[in-house]
């Protein structure tokens, strides 16, 4: 019987989690390259992540797991996660269920950018959020 | 004479810096829309970096500022500039110069997968590091 060279789990010693045991991590859409948000992860998330293939956040606001889509729908699909050269970021390419990542209703969370010294609001309204979140 | 509906410098204080009077920022490159890095910025680094058009970060190891490139004359070419919904991570979309962002001589700092429990280096080096940094 053989030892794994990297037992499993391991990977997430490599990571460095902040003194509250998080890591950013990035969504990025596989279809348009588009960053679609920035949220955190705790390790119980990420590990969940990458054994569902389904990507779950930590809420800092309601301090707990987010299964994102648990509400809406529109959960993320995780075909690849990476991290960097300093191992505290991770860089999730999922498929975006529904089209929308944010909850404004927006395709993606960036959706203002900086013109003439103030933030435009450049990309439209896809869902009512209202209907994202309000359903009786 | 009329005073402006946005004062110079007000998008500044519709973003929400950490309590190190940090905000995360991101850089993507617009050629192939694959992310460099992840970086920080205080106020004065984001300042710059809109003023001048070339990305400015906070370096925390150094606690100073890092003119990306100072070193290895790769520096980056803003295009443009993005928040999220929150207003606590920033996009900017650069140009990078010389094809290299990583410290460690890669295109992308994002050069491990997660593969069967363990992270996987799939990019390669394209400047030697000593090459970028060790100039005599």
């Amino acid at each position: 019987m053989t030892t794994p060279a990297v037992p499993a789990g391991n990977w997430l010693d490599e990571l460095h989690f902040d003194e509250q045991g998080l890591i950013t991590a990035i969504a990025q859409e596989v279809l348009t390259q588009r960053i679609l948000m920035v949220a955190w992860m705790d390790r119980e998330a990420l590990q969940e992540t990458a054994r569902s293939g389904r990507a779950v956040y930590w809420s800092r606001s309601r301090r707990r797991l987010w299964r994102k889509g648990e509400e809406s729908g529109n959960i993320q699909n995780v075909r690849e996660i990476r991290t960097d050269c300093d191992g505290d970021v991770v860089l999730l390419q999922v498929d975006q269920i529904g089209g929308v990542a944010c909850h404004t209703g927006r395709h993606s969370c960036f959706f203002r950018v900086l013109e003439n010294d103030g933030w435009m609001v450049v990309d439209p309204v896809l869902t009512d959020p209202a209907e994202l979140y309000g359903k009786p």
